[in-house]
This record gives C-alpha cells, structure tokens and sequence, in this order.
C-alpha cells in the first residue's frame, strides 16, 4: 500500500527534460492586450516600438525670443541686427515653435528697442530648441519582448503614443487538494483531520511568480472523483497540480490521474524532502503531483515548477541571493538523496554568515517561516563537520541578515514580544530567535551563530544562576552577562488538578504522567536538580523521556490531557488556562557577545527590555519581575 | 512669474523633519482585517498569535501498533512480552492516537502470534508519536507587527487556527495632474501639448510600494478649482501628490493650494532634478508638491514619498543594491545641488563595475527606463574624473548587471532586434545598448565600459571600413572585429522630394535645412568625407551644427518638416515613409573586447546575429546585407 515510485530520477535531468518535453508540446508564454496604465510589473509579450516621437514638437527650451536664425545671421557685439515685430515671436520654454522659426534667443540676450529688438550675436539654427524626438523617436523600440515593464517604462510607452501594451497573460494554475482527512482551515479541528493550507501557500508562491492560482475544492481519495476533477482542471488551466496526502498508507490515485488525463514523465525524483513528485503533462498543459506535506510540496514547486512557470510567463524568477556561509555544527544528510535543507543565517562580528540547521521535518511548516535560507545537499555527499563552507540560497534579502540579531537560546514568550516592541518601534529591526534552551546558548555564543542567547542556568552549589556557567564557559571572557527577568517556574498540572499534585515528588506517582523538556535547557537542568534534591529515581517517572522544546509545547501537552504535570513558567500556564504549583523564582539572563554589545541592534534591543511598554506586556502574560 | 521657492533646505534635514511632523500628526499605519488565504505578500499590523496547536492531536508517526507504554515495560529479547488484541491498535502514519494509547511500536518490531503480538523490548511513552504543537503551539507568536507575510506563513497561521489576519491597509494616495497644456495620453497630440504620463508612472511607482493609487482627472491651471481638487483629495485620500506643470513660466498654485488646504513646510529642496518639490501635510496627510518633469518626479518620490509610505505601511522599502562602480568619464556637478544621476553600469572583464552618466535632461523619460542605477553626487561636490570610485544604488538586480552584455556605439534598429531575439530565445539575457556613435565605442572599449561597440568608421584614405582605427585605437590588441552587416546610407529627403534634391550637394542650397549627426559618430564621419570629397563649405550648409544622435531622430525632424535633408540608414527612411537617395554601401560592425569574446553572452548574440530570424527581421527593416 506504500507509494511505489516509477522513477527516482536526478532533479536536474529531470527538470530539464521536463521542460524540453512541454516545449516540445508547445508550451510558451500566452498574450493579451492591455491598456498601458495598467501595465505595471506586467511581462512584454513582444518587443513594444514608439508610435509618436516624444517630444512630438519642436519646443523653445528658454524663456525668450523665436525667430528664424538666418535673420540673425552677421550679427556681432559691435554690429547687432534690428529686428522688426514681425521677425520674432516672444514664448516661454515648453511653448511649441511658431511656424517658420527655428532658433530662440534668451531673454537675456534680447535688447529691446522701442517694438523692435536688437541682437549683438547671430544665432545658430535650431539652438535652445528641445527637438522632436529627443526622449523617444518614432519606430524605435522602447522594450524588448519578456522584460518587465517598471513604471517609467509607463512613461515612455505613453510619451511615444503607445496606449495598449501586449503582456504575458498570467498562466491559470488549477491546485487540486485530496485525501479523506483533509478539511478545510477552521478553529477546531477533530482528531485526525488534518486542515488543507498547503493550496493557500502554493496559491501565495504561484501569485508571487505571476501565476493566477485556481484552488479546486478539497477531493475524497475515490479514483473517478480525482481523475475528473483532474480532467476539468486540465480543461480549465495552463497547468494543473494535484496535491496528494501525506500519508503513505493508501492507494496512490494521484498518478493514475495523471496518467489517465495525460502523460506522467516521472514519479519519484531523488530529492529529499519532495521524492514522491510526480511530473506529467497533458499536451502542453504540466501536470505536477506534489507530495502532501507542506514542505516536501514548496521545495518541490520551487525546484520544479518555478522553471516550467519561467517557461510560461517569460519571466526570470530566480534572482535570489547565494552567499556563502560557515556550518556551525554537524549536518548529516542521506545518500540517497539530493537534499534541501532549510537554516538561519547568522551573522558573526568577523563578518561572516553562519548557517544553522533547522528542523527538518517535512510537516513543520514554521521552519519555513524561519529560514533565512535552503542549503542543497548534493546527492553523494554524506553531510558537513563544523567550519564547513556551504552555499545557501536566501529567502530573504541578504542585506536584511546583516542588519538581523540572532538570538539563539533558552525559550520565552517575552523574546516574541521583545521582537514586536522592536518592530513597532522601527519596522527595518530584524530579529531571528531560535528556541535550544539554555546550554543552546552558550554553545551558539561560543560558535558565532548568535549575537545573543537566553539563559537560566541553576548552579547546584551555590544556588545562583548563570554566572558559574558563564565563568567556567568563557574563561577568556568574550561575553557580557546582562539582567534580564526574574520569572516564576513550577508544575503546571490540568486545571482544577484532578489527580491532587501537592509537590514536585508527586510526578513519580504511578498515576502521574510527565512531561519533560530537551536536555541542555535550563528547565530540564533545573527538573534534573529537584530530581536530586528530592532523592528521586528518575527512572520512576513515567514521561521522563518525553522531551518537548518550549515551555507552551509542555502546556499543551498537559492541556490536551496526555499529561498530567510539567515543569515550566507562569505565563505557559496561564495561557493555556492550567493550575500552576510555584517552585522558585529563577533569574532569566541574556548572553551577549562582547564585540556586539554596543551595536545598535542590542541597544535597542535591551532598551525595549528595561521599558514600560514591556513591563506591561510582562504584566499580561503574568509570572514576571522585572530588575528595573 | 519664475517659481519662486520659500526654501532651499538640505534633503535629509527636509525628510527628516518632515517625517517627524507627520508622526506629531498622527502617521501610521492603519489596519484592516482579511482572510489569510488572500494575505500574501501583505504586511502584518499587529503581531499574529496561534490559536490551537499544530499538529492539534497526537499522531502516529509510523506504521505499526499504538499501545501503553506502560504494558511493554520488562520485555527484552530474552524475554517478550505478550500483548492480546485488547492491549495494542494497529495504526498508519499520520493517524491519531487511540485513547488510552501513548506510543507506538513500529510494524518492523512487532512479532505476531496468532491474534496476540510478541515485543523483544519496551517502548518508551511517546515514542514515534508526533506530538501536539510540534509545528506550532497554540500561544505561540506566529508573526511580529509589521512583517511582511510569506506564501509559508500563511500555512503556517491556517495550521495555527488563525483564519483571519489584521494587516496594514494600503494608504490611498491621491494623485492630481495639473497644467493647461496637459492632455491625456493619446496618439495624436496636437503641438504644445503635453502627454499627461507621469500620473501614471508614479501609481506604478505608488503600487510597488504598497499604497493605492487614486488618480484625479487633469485639473487646468485656475486657481479655485486645483485647491478645490485638493480638498476633495485631502477628504477622500490618506496623501495627496500634486504634480504641478513643468513650465517655469507660469503661477504657481501647487504651493497655494498646499498652504490654503494645510500647512506647507517646504518649497524647494537643494536637490537637481527635484529642486521644486513642496512638502506640506492637512493633519496626518501628507501632501506634496512635485515638480513636472518625469525625472525630477521620480527622483522627488524615491526620496521623500519612498520614507513617507514606509511610515504609513509598516513596510521596508530600502532593498536596493549599493555597488562602488568606476566612472569611465568625467561628471560635473553643480556645487548648488545635491545631484542624482541615472547612469548604465557595466561590468569589465576584471569584474569591476563601470559606471556612464546617461542623459540628465528631467524631461527625458527613457533615461529612466535604460538606467541600471543611480549616483547621489553631495552638493558639495562638483563632480568626478574619470578613475574615481562612485557609490551607485542599483536600479536592477546586482547579478542581472553581472549577466549583461553592454554595447555602447553606433545607433541601428538591428541592435534592438537582436536583443529582442535573444529575449526571445532565453528571457534572461540582459544586453544594455547606448547609442553614442562609432568613436564613443572605440572609447567606450578603452575604458572597459562595454563588452561590445558598433562601428562603421571610413577611411578617407583608402576607403576601407573600420580596420584602421581598430589598428590605430588598439595598438596593442585587445579587441576582435566582427564582420556585422553593410547597410545603405543615403540622403533622407521629405517623401515627394517636394526641393527637387538630387544629390548630396544640393545640401549647401540656400532653400534647404540640413540636420547633422553628433560629432564622433560614423555618419557624421561620412558626412564631413562627404563634404570634401564634393569640395563643399560646411558653413554654407543650413543646420550642419544641428545635431541628433540617432538616425530615427534625424528622420523625424524630417518627416515633422522642420528639415530638408540629413545622411542617415535606409530603414530608418522606410520607418518614416521618406524619400531616399542611395550614397554608399557600408559596413557596420562590432568590436568586441578580446576577453569577453568567448563568453557566453557574446556568442550568444553572434549567434544572432548570424541567424535567419534577424535576416527576417533586417528583410523587414529595408536597406541591408548581410555576410553569411
């Protein structure tokens, strides 16, 4: 019942044939006329040539006297010429040339005597005269075919009598969602429905490339429903992509579709995520089966269906930056595939980029609202150690990184609301946070990947945060230790709590279901720390093993009932509406990299930190002392 | 009656303040609420939280049995544990765990025996469980304020229950064309007026930025009716722009209207082109007052409007390029103004950048549309030699520029056909051509400023083309002659020959006016051997200083009648519907820069130039032959 792939081609080969293949049906960009004010951003479909010259008049270009420059001619500073009324015609610059002139004289060359005037110089014809055609001639081609009309291209086309334009007309690209558990976005999903947002995203990219995304509504996995709602797509549109389910566990009617409606070239590319795509086509309309997890399926339209649109709008699309960038940690990558893997970018203050991976799973698809970038793992490479240099192709402006803080460490929601202070204040800030809990930090400070980090790290022996830690970390110094928040930490338990939890020995009742954070973070040190203080065996809790990354992934779990109790802050508790038993009051730092402290994007951000505006946000969210 | 200007402020210290009184006002950006599938590329108002989780249910994230944990503890290899069909439910990827179930066991480790399981090991709770809120937690900010929203988050806000999104509601900016001579695009003006385009370059310009466009009908210059046309644009508009009439010779109630309908705060900023600019605002309205000329418009809306929009969108728009780029020639500026100057930048073989001042008239539009970038001289700067290292803001994309090929030289048609083939063929080939005669690209190839020149140069003295100066410019080599095609020049006389011309030395009769090519170009070469050869006195030829640059050019002064005869090439007499008389076949030929001469983009048009779709579209054309 698993997918069986037909293929497990080379992308690169593929693509290319692919397109050889559609051009080979015919497939190029289609026309319309449109009125040029409307043009702008528009695609040429034809080269455009000037109907009029533009100027299209011969127009004084000073304020003066026109005149007809062999009646000034003989004149010197000692022997001027007299002319009569008749002779000249007084206009101000942009009038048009009265008939029978061809030359102004300033009006300040102009010596008025009586009616008439003198002039101690001749003048040359046609000087101070803006000529007909000195912007655009008629017959001249003011843009080439497939050029993308900017909006002073608008003025020429219309300086030059051009009022209609043909364009490229944006190719219809039919999205077809399928799978019985697919439902469309609501607030409240069952269990197992899984919400169809994947056509909203590919409609975003396809708009974003010049494409008119045509969603279908979502098909049952019932074979005839599928290959006609394909056929009426491929009647309807340029192209067509069906997106399968994600599950593995069902019959693959996605291309049978395909091949029942048209041809399928492949299925099954050896890219990681993305393997499962399906290439096809039907006369010169593409076909494109993506594979249903919303990264797999935007890796696959931008390695894929981004030339073949090229193809149909005539547009060129692939103008992202590449840099590149030094790997801060290991990055393993299979064999078997070309992968693409989705990293922040930092920047460290040698300048250089560092790359870190994110999480790679093809269903998250917050890691693509994180990525700074794509690393492309080519096929026979097994991965990078740290130091490694990798080309990374950005998703964002690479002059954004170089003005981004990165901060990499220990999670709390006050960051989030840190970074939209920042923003509101001043919308060019830019701040990549990622949450790897507090041994994170340091780790990332010590690497270069980040400028900041966020720590709460519990010395056992002495009961002091994060000064230890630090000290015995950076012994060369490097960083700077500054005052962040005093916050509450303690067990979150179900609201009302129903299994009667007094203290934190109580998780290793055999009733009581746990759920931990990751190792390294400062939560998971400080669990670690009452484990010992309270002469627990931690192996008697069940859930010990249970990691979740942030303090609300802990509650919820616990609000969703598949735990019972979890250490984490107030504010966690508070959001998701659970009873909270306090345990200590921990001291909330941040981790800064000397070199950076005095840049203005720590300034503002520690300025935003010791603010009113925070300290109400930290009033909101509940559980918060601030040092100020 | 000349404007008169109450200010002549510093650019900066204008913005800046003028900014700073438009937030005392109130500016900023206003919200609205729409869905999230239809908020793509839009920027966010306010910062977006989840609502629910995502993944929002715990899924099985292998095939195989989902159980209790709890029921597999004590198994080992040696000694199984046995579970009946009431313990375990058999589960496929991606469905949700059954109640009561908290791991799974893949479908690999489980040992069947008849109706029973046998497992040779524990499971551990949660294990390949995809949890609640891997993706997202309900809390979680998905997005800061004033963040641009990417096709991903989208996916990323309909997983985390949000449906509907508070972002920045596009300002409308009313536009009001004012002017007695200003007419609506059309094709056939009538002498003096002026095609009203600029309102349409600046929407264009308005709608990259974000903002709505609402352009008013063409007011004429009376004083009540454009400051009633700009209170009804104050009252039904977030901003207004006037664009007062280029012509300095006129009232001037752009600044009236501004001061009768709020409150002015500049008129005249020390910056050329842009020098007129008013900057006033009714309330938190920006209004402003730009001056007629399309260039100096742009000019004035890229830097004051641009900061003012970002203010009112939340939006970043100061995403252009910066390069240093060499200038191939000297610039003079003057020490009143800060200048902006459109320049071409090429790319030489060493990989620096090569910067050439374009036109720098504010009336011509299409300097605008060849331009790759901008050089902002200070004021107190009186320009560049050549040598200097100038900072250009980039107009194109940085990598474009390293793609094109830049031929500077001689004007024909076949120029831009070539390079409409070659979008034809592959829309991302990027050429930029200027057209300044054969001895500006024999220069231009001295300097490095271009890959590519064209040139048809005679020698007087044994009548061959082109090779001698070749030899006498490049001693040392350096370039590749490339035979290109020959093409007829000839006398272009008004259609009929209404003067009877015969032949070239009919241009020194007293009843005819001559139009010139510009000095260094190969027509005006052939002009003067012409000249010679028939024995003539220049000074006895009417019009022999005034010069065009291109053969279209001196064809239209023909054709409009304020010429009698000018040497130019038979396909630009066939555009016009001249006469000709045929004086020489000619060879024109390209230059090309010994380095670049195998890379791609040359051959590339070599291959062009040698194909049979040019030798159409030269057939077409009229008046050429070609090698091959």
């Amino acid at each position: 019942m698993k997918y069986e792939y037909l293929t497990n081609e080379d992308l690169d080969i593929a693509v290319e044939s692919y397109i050889a293949a559609l051009k080979g049906e015919g497939l190029a960009p289609k026309a319309e006329t449109i009125p040029v004010f409307e043009a702008a951003g528009r695609i040429t479909a034809n080269a455009v040539y000037a109907h009029i010259c533009a100027p299209h008049y011969n127009a004084s270009a000073m304020d003066g006297i026109a005149l007809l420059a062999a009646v000034t001619f003989g004149a010197t500073e000692t022997t001027p010429v007299r002319l009569a009324p008749t002779d000249f015609i007084q206009v101000d610059t942009g009038d048009p040339m009265p008939d029978g002139t061809d030359a102004v004289v300033m009006i300040e060359d102009v010596v008025r005597d009586g009616d008439d005037v003198l002039l101690y110089g001749a003048a040359t014809p046609w000087q101070h005269v803006r000529q007909v055609g000195e912007d655009v001639c008629a017959g001249d081609m003011i843009l080439p075919s497939y050029t993308r009309i900017a909006p002073a291209a608008l003025g020429a086309m219309l300086a030059g009598g051009v009022l209609e334009v043909e364009v490229v007309k944006p190719p219809v690209v039919g999205i077809i969602p399928t799978g019985d558990e697919i439902v469309a976005p609501c607030t409240d999903p069952k269990p197992g429905d899984i919400i169809e947002f994947n056509s909203t995203i590919f409609s975003g990219i396809l708009a974003e490339w010049g494409a008119t995304p045509k969603v279908y509504p979502i098909v049952k996995d019932i074979k005839e429903d599928i290959i006609n709602t394909m056929k009426q797509a491929v009647d309807e549109c340029d192209a067509v992509i069906i997106n399968a389910g994600s599950s593995a566990g069902r019959d693959d009617y996605s291309s049978l579709a395909v091949s029942t409606v048209g041809k399928m070239l492949y299925h099954g590319i050896a890219i990681k995520p993305g393997k499962p795509a399906i290439l096809g086509y039907a006369g010169a309309k593409p076909i494109l089966g993506v594979p249903g997890y919303p990264v797999s399926g935007i890796i696959v339209l931008e390695q894929i269906m981004k030339p073949v649109i090229e193809v149909m709008t005539g547009a060129n699309l692939h103008r992202q930056d590449e840099i590149e960038a030094t790997l801060g940690r290991v990055m393993t990558s299979p064999l078997k595939y070309r992968e693409f893997v989705r990293v922040r970018v930092g920047i460290n203050e040698k300048g250089e980029f560092i790359a870190t991976p994110l999480n790679r799973g093809a269903g998250v698809v917050t890691s693509f609202v994180k990525a700074d970038g794509i690393i492309d793992v080519p096929q026979d490479c097994e991965g990078y150690e740290p130091g490694d240099k990798v080309k990374v192709t950005l998703l964002r402006p690479k002059e954004e990184l170089a003005n981004t803080l990165t901060i990499i460490g220990s999670h709390d929601p006050l960051i989030d609301e840190i970074i939209d202070v920042l923003k509101r204040d001043n919308p060019d800030s830019v701040v990549s946070s990622s949450h790897v809990g507090s041994m994170g930090a340091i780790m990332a400070l010590k690497r270069g990947e980040a400028q900041m980090g966020a720590i709460h790290l519990l010395d056992e022996e002495t009961g002091e945060y994060n000064t230890s830690y630090v000290n015995k970390h950076f012994k060369d110094g490097g960083v700077v230790l500054e005052k962040g928040v005093k916050r509450i930490q303690g067990l979150m338990i179900a609201k009302g709590n129903p299994k009667g939890i007094k203290e934190f020995s109580d998780i290793t009742r055999d009733d009581i279901s746990y759920v931990n954070r990751q190792k390294g973070s400062g939560t998971r040190i400080l669990c670690d720390f009452l484990i010992k203080q309270n002469n627990i065996d931690a192996s008697k809790i069940y859930g010990y093993e249970r990691e979740e990354f942030t303090h609300t992934s802990v509650a919820a779990q616990i609000a969703s009932g598949t735990a019972d109790a979890g250490l984490g802050i107030y504010s966690a508790a508070k959001t998701y509406d659970l009873d909270f038993i306090p345990i200590c009051n921990e001291e909330y730092d941040l981790l800064i990299n000397e070199e950076a402290y005095n840049t203005e994007k720590i300034q503002a951000f520690l300025k935003v930190l010791k603010s009113d505006e925070l300290k109400e946000r930290l009033e909101r969210l509940g559980g918060y002392e601030t040092w100020n």
